[in-house]
């Protein structure tokens, strides 16, 4: 089971996208708003119960000065991946990417791309993947589906642009 | 009484300068580490008592990933000045200045410069001075001073490169 | 009494917010244009009075080179709140940022996020909470409301994306 | 097991912070150097046959325009800690952090802080511990040390500075 | 001949312009995506047989953290240009630009400007033209069309803005 | 005589407040591309023959790596004002502002902010006010406007938004 | 007469290069301390009265929240040349650059490179050679001697490496 | 023939490296200063005749606002090599990077990373390999002595870290 929370349901958009991904992976998983500014206390309650309640990873998106990531790393020992969220004031999103990825040594955040929940999807499947052959090879069938698909476009782009090297495709 | 807090004891050689201001201005203070990483739940207690404890401002300093004023911030009602310290492995200040700095709406944190807790300090002292007569007036005398201090470097300074401006000084 | 003041008048879409959050409050404001570069007489008047025409706090807010705030606070002993403006040649709202942010030793501005102006009157709130309940409470039922206004969100979400921590919410 | 490689043995002063948390993790490891610059082959064969030859984690360090961490990603379906080095002509570590963060859609790479090969050894332990009570135990205990050695500087620094949070300690 | 290839198809559009320079100018090429990311066998293979099939020159094009330049480069000795995507997820740019500039001592991706497939294809051509006269004279009509194109707008702008300086031209 | 140039006729739109100061102060001035890339030779004839053709300043502008500024003030002696111009490509405006302001010792450019062409034609008023007395009194009463334009908005802001400190505006 | 200011007399060792050309070219100058956030009101006074005092040019450095030139650029309307100053506590000297070249519309300062006071002196001399012959002509055999400071090197150079295109020299 | 020119002669400890790989390729070179800013004339004349005086490749290295390889590029038709130098007052070498990199369409400059003289070398051969069998040659063995080296470092590394993936070594 893996915990997708958000800091503002206005994440959601972005967010979504870790959801989609564990649907495909077959996992499951439960999402909902814990904000680290705003909720402080469902936030340490969020994550001082997560382990006891089955959950495996928990995958935390913000923007800004973007700390729920980091705080629930700090209160649970499960492995957090963070989401940087450009969120509307963003300075560029620097601001989501420093406040998650430069965690202090002791409490680590596996930090993504900016927006990436996707990967963040793809990445607690392939942690949950460690110990289940099911999702092992789920994952092994969807980087060949990685494959296909450009190979796919590759050869729509030979219509225009003939190539010597994927003559033999 | 002003509460000065910081993420790691490596922080107090720059965060002891706004402890030598609050002494300065005669305004009582403690000082003590809480580490939002390291120890999650002595930081929700230290905000969640502040004010009752008697608080009436808190600085907050930490390096990196600074999450240490923004969830003392997200906590208690009081002032939370943030003072983001340029710690070892920072990426030239930013991280620790963006994750104190873009607080979302809602929680502010009061950020000055990088390693500034000496204006952390001055700045919780005109806090105090918004409804203490004492404090207030030595705000005044000490921007008299730093003008002073100017004037007397002005003195040295014209012996070298006498300026028309000074003359009358 | 608290003063909000901004470079130009193209800043107050955002600086209003500020003055919104002062009404919530129930604390007087007044608001107007000083500019630091267009009047630097009236800055220097304006900073000068402030504290004597009975101002607590100052908000200032000012986008690219902005020295409004900073100058303020070179002339008043008055906390400083400055609010970086994202101005329409802002090299990516850097420009304001740091020059709000990075004021010298002996003159603290209390720096915000950019744009931030809601909290920047979020803030004059805290500081005027400091001596006085009424405000200080507000504060608390403030703090509570932004808890609930996200419980709310957590419920609608949980139509969607049935959640077990929040089971029995 | 796990698997911790590094583009250079000049990254080695930084990533044996890995190993030693491995080490006190009681997790296997092996340790090399691989370069996807100077030995692209052998990463692929490296990455190819990291899930077969029974590693479960990859931790991947490299510095400047760090190709590694990514393209180990790229071919196995294991999950890839990314640690940005910051090596001798980076410019600031923006390079390495970037090019191991803004990973495509498809291939995460759990990206850890500037020089945090600390922190990844302990997410491989997290992840580890996903299905190994025995580590997940020793994380529970590796939290506690940390929140206890922060215990330790709260004391020694309440000689100096008495605080009355700290009373009963 | 010139091998241009691009991590994906949404680099098209901006990767075709080197393509249009590279007809203008006579010279062969061929157009197809390989992405180090999703077809790393496929980079590999296409990185070792270029110079074989009889490819000069590789221009490769990439977005967010950009390997496939340098990666290519890591495996063939053909000159390698590197064209930095400005991807939709990107942060600014920046993430491509490092990613592909920042490359280590003994591999050398000869980079172009953000988005500059259009100077990738020129480059291109210069490389040819070190050993191809016709080419190389191509490059002085191109450099005198330039200067022409310059002059023709001159004469327009002086009809509104008549100057000393262009008046015999 | 103010000579304006640019690199591009795309740039006018940018430069066309320079000239349109220049016109306000009464200054003659000449507008034309000069591009350092495109017509090299052009742009060491126009900065060798400024002087002697009565040029008092070069205003330059130009986008992205902007040599046009520099090379110029390479050549001649004269006071050249440099304008960093966003362009379509540019990396948020950091090329063009570093490429016109970091000139080594020796050779200066005095640079205005992004885009800020009219600052640009102030300051050239400026520089030729410094022995012309016409101008010199011109650029007083343009602050005069300046002041009175800001004073204009205050007095309609005051409609909305009384205040204590303009009561006796 | 030029006039160049400084914010702390720390900045001093390099300021002192601004003086150094002005000597260099024969051109009264004076230098003294003019601190914008300790001594605003000697700073107006110094503005204000600079140009009855028969000040041609100012020449103002400073550090960190840089306000000193655009503020005194606010009062005077003499060309100010504002010389960024690196800090101890600068963000990479970025937070000089961008508070005094980012100038609103108005009220231009004419910046130069990071700690760049020669420049300032050298432009300043240029601002004075619009309308005095010697100065420009002193700064004609400047330009001379640049180039023959270098001429002198490539002789030194050509003695290790021969190279073709000096044959002649 | 290639050509290795550089701004200052203090630039030569970085660029030297790229003299030494060319002696490695038995690639004949020479190596001088030629500096956009100081000697103008002298670099449009070396740009001019660099073509007919038989060179083929011309690596240029300079730092801050570092135009010497851009305006070569603007006069010449040959490849030009721009190698950003970290100057002194450089801001973190993001100076030069963009003022090499941010070329305008039409003027490609082949840019590598930051001080990596060594790069252009090898990317100069490259080059000349286009046509050199003889320098191909010696590239295919310089990237199998890169492959080597690493190798040698692997098997001291494995005497400290035993791994299995090398046994076969």
């Amino acid at each position: 089971m893996v915990g997708i929370i958000m800091g503002s349901d206005s994440d959601l958009k972005v967010m979504q996208d870790a959801a989609a991904m564990l649907q495909y992976f077959n996992i499951e998983f439960e999402l909902t708003v814990v904000s680290a500014h705003r909720t402080p206390l469902r936030m340490v309650e969020y994550a001082s119960k997560a382990a006891s309640r089955g959950l495996k990873v928990i995958i935390a998106g913000a923007g800004g000065a973007a700390h729920l990531p980091g705080m629930v790393a700090a209160i649970t020992t499960l492995p957090v991946i963070g989401v940087p969220v450009k969120s509307s004031n963003s300075i560029d999103g620097w601001d989501s990417v420093l406040s998650i990825l430069q965690m202090p040594n002791g409490v680590p955040v596996a930090t993504v791309a900016l927006n990436a929940a996707k990967n963040a999807g793809i990445l607690a499947a392939q942690i949950i993947g460690t110990s289940n052959t099911e999702v092992a090879d789920a994952l092994i069938r969807y980087k060949e589906e990685l494959n296909s698909s450009v190979e796919e476009k590759i050869r729509k782009l030979s219509a225009d642009f003939p190539n010597g090297f994927d003559k033999g495709l």
